[in-house]
């Protein structure tokens, strides 16, 4: 019974949202098991600091490629720890991406960050997870800030 | 590195709680593990139905025994997985119950349902899962409510 076959882990790559690998470390259970790992760069954030649509361009192809840099060590971390890896960096509102990825992967359990980079992003449009934990199907492990 | 060392788990005995049974038996991985199954009687509850001290006692003394009754099954099924188990039931908020025993046991994660028995409850009260992610500082596995 393999009930964390494939693990969602969406990621903003801060420190909350890092603090979740070592948790999913532990769900390998010695089975073919897959980490998908999603990066949403938030489109209302682009939309609300860029007005000219070619610099928006610029600055989603920077941060694109900021992401996948990142993403290219936590997958090699998940390959050592012996999960098949997937990974995918979108443009949209991140708590539908992540409920999207949800459905079109059919994914077993998603393991998140509770709260993301910027405290002020949340204030204003509400955290990640809490959507995610409201909307989503499946069970979302949600690990909180390390302790200091 | 037993990160799930010893697993709290809340439960109101309804359908999205018994749900997380079978995620906790995936959390069995060979060592020396725990479950610490617990369950509140809500004093809001308690106090809002009944006005009478002695007839409170009495309704809360069933409480408690229908509450056994569960825990026991519980008890067995986690035991035959292959945990130790620890089992509570307590008469209080139950929000702050599962956040103080998350304290007082040290325990490793918590997981629950995403709602309880009772939509009217929650409309009134709030979920108990939501306060306890905001508040709690190990990570919690929220389980949702099973697929019809």
């Amino acid at each position: 019974m393999a009930m964390f076959k494939k693990i969602l882990y969406p990621t903003d790559f801060s420190d909350v949202a890092q603090e979740a690998i070592k948790y999913i470390d532990q769900l390998r259970d010695g089975a073919r098991q897959w980490v998908f790992i999603l990066h949403a760069i938030d489109s209302r954030v682009l939309d609300l600091l860029i007005y000219n649509p070619i610099i928006s361009m610029e600055i989603e192809k920077n941060l694109r490629e900021d992401a996948q840099s990142s993403m290219d060590s936590l997958r090699v971390h998940f390959e050592e720890t012996g999960f098949e890896v997937e990974t995918s960096i979108e443009v949209g509102i991140p708590a539908s991406v992540i409920l999207r990825t949800e459905e079109a992967e059919d994914v077993s359990i998603i393991a998140m960050g509770s709260h993301g980079k910027s405290n002020v992003r949340e204030m204003i449009l509400g955290s990640v997870s809490e959507e995610v934990i409201h909307s989503s199907r499946k069970p979302v492990l949600i690990v909180k800030r390390p302790s200091r």
